[in-house]
């Protein structure tokens, strides 16, 4: 009821609402884990980000992999990132899409270069914009699947729209227009 | 240099540029520290948010005031929440603007009713949506100043424009569209 009241309420204000979005049950995390995730493949320099960098202890870690045409992120919250006891916050579900983008273009660019991500040079992307609507509270005691589709990669710029489906709801949408780092200004790579 | 690329890359995207927004020095943390903020009146089951609840001692806490017509939030963010070493995450950044964007929401409905923030029944807002505009990397050394702008109170949606400011300069900039929590929804307050 909560749910249902508050859903009627934002969607007045919702640019977008997905619901030609189908909800798909992706494989078991497990299935991924044997794969290396996007983020693996970032340089140490550029890999202590608090939302997806794999040396930042404190951070969120999260991990991204294609799944088909769409990247597939799967990430168990810890309890502190909550709005109310039992929901996420909304700067973590704004972080989850952020980080999960900029290494969906990451990875669409390589791709677009028919290029293995563990080649050099490397290539990062950086958010410039980052946009999210929020439909559903979203419960925080369970998994969340962030999904990303490639909307558009024209040079230097990659767009990423994503969903964050928790208990098979889209509760949030998102949109990141994301701008590769110039060569000149990434680490030195041996 | 760092920066300058950065910016000149980033700028190319970006839909707004603040450049007619002029940076005012805001007085010092401690002359707003003896005022109450907004997010002190939340009622307690509305205070465990990881970006603005107070009884959230693994959280931000943050903490916004008026100052004028703008309101303006002061934080010094720990370390962890980096990108690279030394500058901000976009994940916090959004937090930033998200949770200042809708305790500003609140307390320009309090205003627009000639209430105090203290006075029943309580105020809440919830993010209908979230749109940053990441302009330049934002050190993390220092304290991140957000100023918000009431651009529209109509019914229950707010529209709070922002912008987050380090060492003199706007590194990001924000929309948010929030929603009140209609009040059959809110926790009783005696």
């Amino acid at each position: 009821m909560f749910r249902l009241m508050l859903q009627q309420t934002l969607i007045k204000w919702m640019p977008i609402y997905p619901q030609d979005w189908e909800y798909k049950n992706i494989e078991t995390k497990e299935n991924f884990m044997t794969k290396k995730a996007f983020q693996d493949y970032y340089p140490d320099d550029l890999s202590h980000c608090y939302g997806c960098g794999r040396l930042n202890e404190q951070g969120l870690q999260i991990k991204s992999y294609w799944d088909g045409e769409e990247s597939v992120c799967i990430h168990q919250p810890d309890s502190r990132y909550m709005a109310i006891p039992g929901m996420a916050y909304g700067g973590l579900i704004a972080s989850l899409i952020d980080c999960h983008s900029t290494g969906t273009a990451a990875a669409a660019k390589y791709r677009e270069e028919n290029r293995e991500m563990d080649t050099l040079p490397p290539i990062r992307f950086l958010t410039a914009s980052l946009h999210v609507n929020y439909l559903l509270p979203t419960p925080i005691n369970g998994p969340l699947e962030i999904r990303g589709k490639v909307k558009l990669v024209k040079g230097r710029k990659v767009v990423i729209e994503s969903r964050l489906i928790a208990s098979g709801q889209v509760c949030a949408t998102g949109e990141v227009i994301a701008v590769q780092v110039p060569e000149a200004l990434m680490p030195v790579t041996s």
